[in-house]
């Protein structure tokens, strides 16, 4: 499946699919019907059909999808079967909760290094990976060869690490400064989390309910 | 403006331009271009005017808008002028970044409480403000009355977390447990995080990159 099939609309809903049925398939669900799949995530089966179908061959008509098939492929396409190595970068509060909080082998990805400057930290484990000081950043890269990095450092010092991590051959920035980091070049992705976002929908959601 | 009018995939897009025209706020920019604001976003000028015309009367052609006040109109659509008062229950590594990395004042909302079961906590200061214990939290609720929640507890805490605070009047939650929190209601809302879903977007561009 090249990407150029697939918008970029629905490419942003395929990891809700993926969690969903990754939770289906883990329950033991060999089959489901594109309602009862709407039912459950609170969108409209003709959402799904339509969603789902640029995927071809899992739904039948009157059937539903293969849930495990359909989970594979929608992996597939999203990458998770290509076990990046990634380090993170920074481990304050919020560096320390990513490193523990996402399920970074769920999706097919393995945190392989944590960084930090602060001498303090260094031996910590978290999730069993030992701090390392950022000046043994280049040597390990050469090494592990991440191609994903996640940034949890001050904006003033986002770019210039983003800079030499893309010199040591990282082409994926998974970046929590609250800042547009740009990507150098067309070669290389950022994505950039602005946490304060969905709040922002949230606020505007209660609006009329008070 | 009501709610109807605008489309919920613009409704998506707003904070993102709220970020944007803050920041051109503050540096002082008084007019910007649909062109010029589509270089800085990274989407097309032909995306701004589509999305930002619903708002009507800010854009001129061939003068561009007024920055200022589309801000605070887009501002205003958000929420961002209801000060809301917002608690936080949990405060594991997660809860603590978001406590200090999110910019709820920048948003219109003013974080009063935060509340923790464990008794090793009480009297941290995060953000000036004091850690309670979560058997403070019905008397807390009373006094400031708090419609925004945001939850970073585990799973097995966070469905009955919920329950308590709508019962204390709180309508909107913002969840960080890696679950589906279902409002229990229509008048409820309920905005789950689910950080690795950005991540695995990341995934899927690099894919053809490497």
């Amino acid at each position: 499946m090249k990407n150029s099939q697939v918008s970029t609309a629905v490419i942003r809903r395929l990891p809700r699919y993926y969690r969903y049925l990754t939770d289906l398939s883990i329950a033991g669900v060999l089959k489901i019907s594109s309602k009862a799949l709407a039912d459950k995530m609170g969108v409209t089966a003709s959402q799904i059909r339509q969603d789902l179908n640029c995927f071809g061959g899992f739904g039948q008509q009157g059937y539903g999808y293969n849930v495990e098939l359909l989970r594979q492929e929608i992996g597939a396409i999203l990458g998770v079967d290509k076990n990046y190595n990634a380090v993170l970068i920074g481990v304050g509060n919020l560096g320390h909760a990513i490193a523990n909080h996402v399920k970074f082998e769920k999706r097919g990805i393995k945190l392989v290094g944590i960084f930090d400057i602060d001498e303090k930290l260094m031996g910590q484990e978290i999730k069993g990976i030992k701090v390392k000081h950022i000046s043994e950043l280049d040597e390990f890269c050469k090494e592990y060869q991440p191609k994903i990095a996640v940034l949890t450092l001050a904006k003033a010092e986002t770019e210039k690490m983003m800079k030499q991590l893309c010199d040591l051959g990282v082409i994926g920035f998974w970046n929590f400064a609250n800042m547009e980091l740009k990507a150098p070049s067309d070669d290389i992705t950022v994505v950039n989390v602005h946490l304060g976002d969905s709040l922002m929908t949230l606020c505007y959601d209660i609006k009329d309910k008070i």
